[in-house]
């Protein structure tokens, strides 16, 4: 039976979540939040179990990770993509299935959002970190982002999954917790574009602010959070 | 089949749920907030659904309720307990099964937090209003709260749902979204009390903040939020 956790920071809408399926009661935590690894800590043993693996869906401009930090507490090993160069972590790649007990989660590279961003694929839902937002997607301005390339991870990866796949992403703004994977590519208005081109130009008119934590927040990821 | 949608109201930090089950689609609402009445209704109808009732865990001092709101736009039916008074609702009572299509809830009188506060209880799950909080409990010091009567409705009506009953709160301020009853009684630290005594005596002296909104929120959450 699957043990699930959706954790939410407050301060950057960040969604973190809390898995864990198997005797061991072995967990892993997406896209943890640096600030709040006490919490993740408290509810880990509360609930009986041992924390293995912390995983990050991309390099995050919003907030610090606790990957370091969760490793140095714990010594569970930390996880990213391949492409983010970080510095003291185990590099995932694309169709890797990164297993922990029963908790099978298979890496998805969808490039777009930022140059190192992954989904995780499991067989009920998966975890979109920024690149698949409910009713939204990812900016593609900063971090190596590209529009064109989010567009094929996003038409030829992630809504190539079943209909009722859940959705769960890295972030959401307006109170909203989960989706699918059918509701996105009728009702999200960004993939309701009629080709690569018009994605293109809707993404390049957002006129978005400059996110106001990347200058923090990219060079402390690319140590774990460890600054 | 059960949907569920669990929406949060980030102004007050109150948990909205929407649920549906069964082949006539009709959808419920329990604890909406008046201002995110577009979100639900346009939610509703991309999935679908036919919202046929919303209902109130209690008067809310935080936020003003959406059931007036959602009755004059849809024509469904609003429901609050009998000892709320408020006007322009159908009354529920204690033990009552509320049937919407295949959904069941059981309304469970539990006074305390205020003397019209109710839980509604599935087979797997409980919607716990401000009574019993992931970690907490609602204040007993407004709206006719009552620690006594609340260390009644928490140790003799809840805390007798078996273990693994997923508890769904009405708010949570540190961004949890679900806890279990098994949980609570292990680690909610207001659950921790010997006694009756005790428990009154920790709720007297938590030494709260007046409640902000409760001047304008309760006189018109006692019209169903149409003031």
């Amino acid at each position: 039976m699957l043990l699930f956790r959706q954790l939410f920071d407050l301060e950057s809408s960040t969604y973190t979540y809390l898995l864990a399926a198997g005797k061991e009661r072995q967990a892993v935590l997406i896209d943890p939040v640096k600030r709040q690894v006490n919490q993740y800590l408290q509810l880990i043993s509360e609930l009986g179990l041992t924390l293995v693996a912390a995983l990050d869906t991309h390099l995050h401009a919003d907030h610090v990770t606790a990957l370091g930090e969760l490793k140095q507490q714990t010594g569970c090993n930390v996880l990213m993509g391949e492409q983010t160069k970080a510095q003291g972590v185990t590099f995932f790649t694309d169709k890797e299935r990164l297993v922990f007990d029963d908790l099978i989660l298979e890496a998805c590279y969808t490039p777009g959002h930022t140059d190192d961003s992954y989904c995780f694929v499991m067989p009920d839902r998966v975890f979109t970190g920024d690149t698949l937002l409910i009713r939204g997607t990812g900016r593609t301005d900063f971090q190596n982002g590209n529009a064109a390339l989010q567009y094929e991870s996003l038409f030829n990866r992630l809504l190539t999954l079943p209909d009722e796949t859940l959705v769960y992403p890295a972030h959401d703004y307006k109170g909203m917790t989960v989706s699918t994977i059918g509701e996105e590519k009728r009702y999200n208005p960004r993939l309701q574009v009629a080709s690569k081109q018009d994605y293109m130009t809707l993404m390049s008119s957002l006129n978005l602010p400059y996110p106001k934590m990347i200058d923090i927040a990219i060079p402390a990821n690319k140590q774990c959070g460890l600054t």
